[in-house]
């Protein structure tokens, strides 16, 4: 049952002006009062307030047209700045970033996860003074830190729970670590939701109501998005697309079922078949790499980034395996074209690099085996952001949080009070 | 991009109230102050208003524990009357109801729907106005008509577009026809769509927020509800499962496609193979009953429902249909319940009643294939009002339209001015 829940308050009304500014700014007096059906005088009380509590802007307007002046208002998103953290299985991307988030300097290096929370969390603190640092800020000009985990979140609690791949991380409590270490608000969020966050705020899918982001990697998870919300199901595992069953698949997952996508044609299943296709001799250019990686110091195996470059090289088996791959994430998201029918499906990851011929085999699968009606407009490409996407959307989730119709309404309140 | 686009008049404010009132009535003025966080004042302002206008009613409560008059308010529901439509393939249902979707008056019959647009609708004001006189009622007492169709609506015209199974209703103006002959306000949507609502509104999943219904009748579709809404994704397409592939499957679907759910595992694929298990005579059982209803005036054939009554009576090939089909649909929605992770699942049409065998198959393969998580507190569900889901949904989304926070808003000023 839907319910509306909220006192009438000028302070609330206030929140609902600031809430079309920052999503659609910059506007004129005049834009505003059409779009919410306001008069003059109210918009103009509710905007002057908004501009002593700091957090909108004016920016006067040169007009030869009439007289007066005019000007435009705008999110002040230049007054704040937020933590951006994407943990991944195997690397740290760190962004610090406006109050809008438009990245102002970042950092990615390699980071095993599976070297735990303290270890993890020590690395990422020296990376976040490092990048503050350089731009001659410290933690108290800080508004506020958002990250990204690559596991469940149960955001109750700020932390992971029972995490395949993150041994030592399971209901550590992260956010309230990073929150006393820097003395600020943080939020967090599975990594996949909040890449779907940026590509719903600052991405491509900025226009879409509702869409998917996919995410391809060494698993394969998505982030659904509806009017531009997450939407994350009754218990929070909504987009949990990687356990979706391939029927006739047989290879054992690690959670306990048979033939999940992920273990089929994730990143990582990708080059475990290609390892295969070496040893075999199936394919000679993967057979030729494999002897390679072998010599290196460390040596190295055979990964989906390997099969790509094979297949691009016109090995047949590898192309083969790339396309068969590409099917089957194709052939899950045309049950998910016909039961969602989103605007657009925006695929990230780092497996989607592969190669032309894999986000082919998706778009072909997807165009094939779903209705006409949910297809013919329907928009499949690559994150326009790349790896930069999960910090972007964890510095975006900040702004979210911090500045949701409710709290804006108890900045009001509180700078009135 | 999510939107506020409303004037904060006091009018809305007693929208907003009459929307908690119509939900969780009956409520006390000291209920609705703390819901709300308004004012003892400003509550009795906005009710005192609510109740002039006449969309809500006081009903004086007895009390011996305290001084002072004591009353719940509550939706004034039966100071209007409207009528529920389900026109379905061979058959029409019709409900005339308070504003609470309770029935007062309803009659189903046969009806097909292949005879268009003119005869059928010409039978259904019939039925309509045969119930009105039943209650000594006129179309002038009506507040509004809802109407089901059996096949993809396009809203804004008011009109099944396209339709595969309804030979002359492409585009005909179903609503403006029905809003011409009663002079009253009507509202067309997809059946499933308005079953869907129907049991979020008054049925099983009441208290659910997200949620799918899944009607299983000869084809197969679904209705998504999030948070109480019905979720119709970008092209209006969303909940159309039966369209989605099951991988292996050949058989041609008049879709064009191959392998669709419904035409493998719905109800006119279980009497279709049923007839194939009673030609071979794999199925003795079927066998026989062919010869039964080949001698009956005029001759018939097997069905679903003959399949089902084989299965009961332990006819092995019989029973292996029924579960085979009903391992079909609950490997499609144990896919859906990883990607959408509802609160519940609701199964209606015809051939859930086929036997529990079949409901028993399902539920299984949704426990076996999807995510623990997913499906720890997942409730899997026959629909509690059987058949007349349809009407009572239709009449719910009567309700729904006219007592919009919006319409309710112009209600309260249209009084006022």
């Amino acid at each position: 049952m839907k319910r509306l829940r909220f006192g009438f308050s000028g302070a609330a009304a206030g929140g609902a002006i600031f809430d079309i500014i920052r999503q659609e700014g910059p506007v004129s007096r005049a834009q505003l009062g059409r779009l919410m059906s306001l008069s003059k005088s109210t918009v103009s009380f509710h905007v002057d307030r908004l501009l002593k509590v700091g957090i909108i802007e004016e920016e006067a307007l040169q007009t030869d047209t009439g007289p007066g002046r005019r000007s435009l208002l705008r999110f002040a998103a230049d007054r704040g700045t937020v933590v951006g953290i994407d943990l991944g299985a195997t690397s740290v991307d760190v962004a610090v970033c406006n109050l809008e988030a438009t990245v102002l300097e970042s950092h990615s290096e390699p980071l095993e996860i599976s070297r735990g929370p303290t270890v993890v969390l020590q690395r990422t603190y020296e990376i976040v003074e490092q990048l503050l640092n350089k731009m001659e800020k410290t933690p108290h000009d800080l508004t506020g830190i958002g990250i990204g985990l690559p596991g469940p979140v149960n955001r109750t609690l700020g932390s992971v729970v029972s995490p395949p791949i993150m041994p030592g991380w399971d209901r550590y409590p992260v956010r309230d670590e990073i929150k006393a270490h820097f003395g600020v608000p943080c939020f967090v969020d599975n990594d996949v939701n909040v890449m779907a966050l940026g590509e719903a705020r600052v991405g491509s899918a900025r226009d879409s109501g509702s869409f998917l982001f996919v995410k391809i990697g060494t698993g394969i998870g998505a982030g659904v998005i509806i009017d531009g919300e997450v939407y994350r199901g009754f218990k929070g595992s909504a987009g949990d697309i990687g356990h979706i069953g391939i029927d006739g698949e047989t290879t054992r997952c690690f959670c306990g079922n048979r033939g999940c996508l992920e273990i089929v044609a994730g990143g990582g299943a990708i080059g475990r078949k290609g390892r295969e296709l070496a040893a075999t001799g199936a394919s000679p250019a993967l057979a030729a790499t494999a002897r390679r990686l072998a010599q290196e110091n460390p040596p190295r195996e055979i990964t989906a980034v390997e099969v790509g470059h094979a297949a691009a090289q016109g090995d047949t088996a590898a192309l083969e395996l790339v396309i068969e791959s590409g099917r089957h994430v194709g052939s899950v998201l045309a049950k998910l074209v016909n039961f969602f029918n989103p605007e657009m499906i925006v695929l990230g990851g780092g497996t989607v690099n592969i190669g032309d011929p894999f986000l082919a085999a998706i778009r072909e699968m997807v165009i094939r085996r779903s209705t006409q009606l949910a297809t013919v407009d329907l928009v499949i490409r690559r994150s326009a952001f790349g790896g930069q996407i999960g910090m972007v959307g964890a510095a975006s989730m900040v702004v979210d949080e911090l500045y949701s119709l409710q709290r804006v309404t108890e900045m009001i309140r509180d700078f009135e009070g």
